[in-house]
């Protein structure tokens, strides 16, 4: 992704500079801590190539970017204290760091500062645009963790209320990354559109992807444990796939398997996926997702070499091991 | 309040009008919730109040009042989880009847529709100011309580930073909600900035005088247990203005009675509240800020009978007794 290298470094450096106050520490510190452990920064390079399609100079488009990696951070303190989890890349999350009233108020006015973003460096017409799909991706977002979080006490969910959750819960935000680079570009409305179903559609590809490599990865490759959903029994979209086509019998073998911490709990489980073909149809299912983003790309009035970054990119996210 | 009621019915329906969604319902039914449990809708009113000041029609500022409510519930939601509170108006808090990641949760996506009331209502030069203050008064209430939070375990506050904690958690608030009227009525914006500090120093007072009440307050008319605050150690402006100004033995007296639970604990403070003329000393402090309130709404250029609703909410807030 060396295309990509110089504006991940300009991001870094911006999100260095966001002027959040000094005071109270306890309010701020962990918003800059959380910004500084790092991360793909995939969602701000979205906005700012999604913006260079139609105009050289980005710098317009870069207030628009920070906004929608600050969300990003604001969901990750706030999802962290959900999950009660421990660390974030590798380092401590904010609410271990300091506790989790701080955790949520940190959160809270991440939130509101992204806003502060939009208000602050745009108007009128393009002010109202970009609020439109920022809040309502926003609004999205929070139902897709809600839904995440409902599947996770209900049997039978379908592969279509997945697909729909992680299609909330992650993937409308870098339709929305893109959409406002365009937004901040002035692009026609139709090419923003099909920016955003490009990015959307990717981003479920990118997740369905995410649950196969679970437990069809190359081991040592992925860098996350091989088997790691199937340990901790979560419903990806491999089981919720195999529940669907599987008989009664398997069916109740799979969920057994799921709930318990049998020894060769990830050997049986892959043994089913095997026999009902997860692999192949989960692999058939990104396709779909990647076949509807190109050609959604391909529905943007630019020329096609205009559009190699973004092609690029998708390349790169749904090859990528980890 | 006579002249508020048909406000306070029209705020009720408005209110209950709110399109939430209607799922996931683990998310939107705790919207729906707080805002059912009433409240005196103070905020949303000085929004409807301060727009007929310029324009008998009121209907344009409907949206901002929302806005402002719905940000004080917001606010609710997440401070309950913060404190712990198992009742809030007499019911359930929503992280008691849900869950504290259903309260976060839905707290979330509470401040993001506030947003959307703004975006979908406004527009241009309106939609610009109205995020401008809006999102700078988000912002400061966010900061005021976590310095409330990080006074409680400080052993020297000023009063200087307890008035500047109190104006930013509850009060600059009220100012908002007033300049946010002023702005869906396009007054002129020196008056907006009148509007707004007379509502801040309004709140300010009549923090102070909650302070107060609850020491001196009658018994049976504040509705609230006499010397509540005093039992619970909590450090009010009456507190810390003793502290300031007391000897050094009565300075450590006082920490000890607050720190401690002796059957006479409420007796012993009240004593050296007097001993120190602390009453007169906040009765003063609230004048001061009532003053200063009322010097800003004679300078909003409009004739005094226009204002009079103004000024008899005011009077009604800094005369109740609970």
């Amino acid at each position: 992704m060396d295309f990509l290298s110089h504006y991940l470094t300009e991001i870094e450096t911006e999100l260095a500079k966001v002027p959040f106050p000094q005071k109270p520490v306890n309010l701020y510190d962990p918003c800059k801590y959380i910004l500084s452990l790092g991360g793909k920064r995939i969602r701000p390079a979205l906005t700012l190539i999604a913006h260079t399609l139609y105009d050289v100079d980005h710098k317009h488009s870069i207030p628009a970017a920070l906004c929608v990696e600050l969300f990003h951070n604001f969901s990750l303190i706030h999802d962290d204290i959900m999950d009660k989890a421990p660390l974030r890349r590798g380092q401590p999350t904010v609410h271990t760091k300091w506790n989790e009233t701080i955790g949520i108020l940190s959160g809270d006015v991440m939130l509101v500062h992204t806003y502060k973003l939009l208000a602050d460096h745009y108007q009128g017409d393009q002010l109202k645009k970009l609020l439109d799909i920022y809040t309502k991706t926003a609004t999205e977002v929070c139902e897709g963790q809600q839904l995440d979080m409902d599947f996770e006490s209900r049997v039978n969910v379908t592969v279509k209320e997945y697909e729909n959750m992680i299609s909330l819960k992650t993937s409308v935000l870098l339709g929305c990354a893109l959409k406002m680079g365009a937004i901040t570009a002035n692009a026609n409305a139709e090419d923003a559109d099909h920016l955003y179903e490009f990015g959307k559609n990717i981003g479920i590809a990118f997740q369905l992807r995410d649950d196969l490599l679970d437990a069809f990865g190359e081991p040592g490759k992925t860098g996350k444990q091989p088997g790691g959903d199937i340990i901790a029994g979560k419903k990806t979209f491999l089981v919720i796939e195999c529940h669907q086509i599987a008989n009664v019998e398997d069916q109740r073998r799979l969920d057994k398997l799921l709930h318990g911490d049998a020894s060769d709990k990830v050997e049986q489980t892959i043994a089913l996926f095997e026999k009902y073909k997860v692999k192949e149809l989960t692999q058939k299912e990104v396709e779909k997702f990647q076949t509807l983003a190109l050609e959604h790309l391909d529905k943007v009035n630019l020329p096609m070499d205009k559009k190699k970054p973004l092609l690029d990119l998708a390349t790169y996210l749904l090859n990528r091991e980890h």
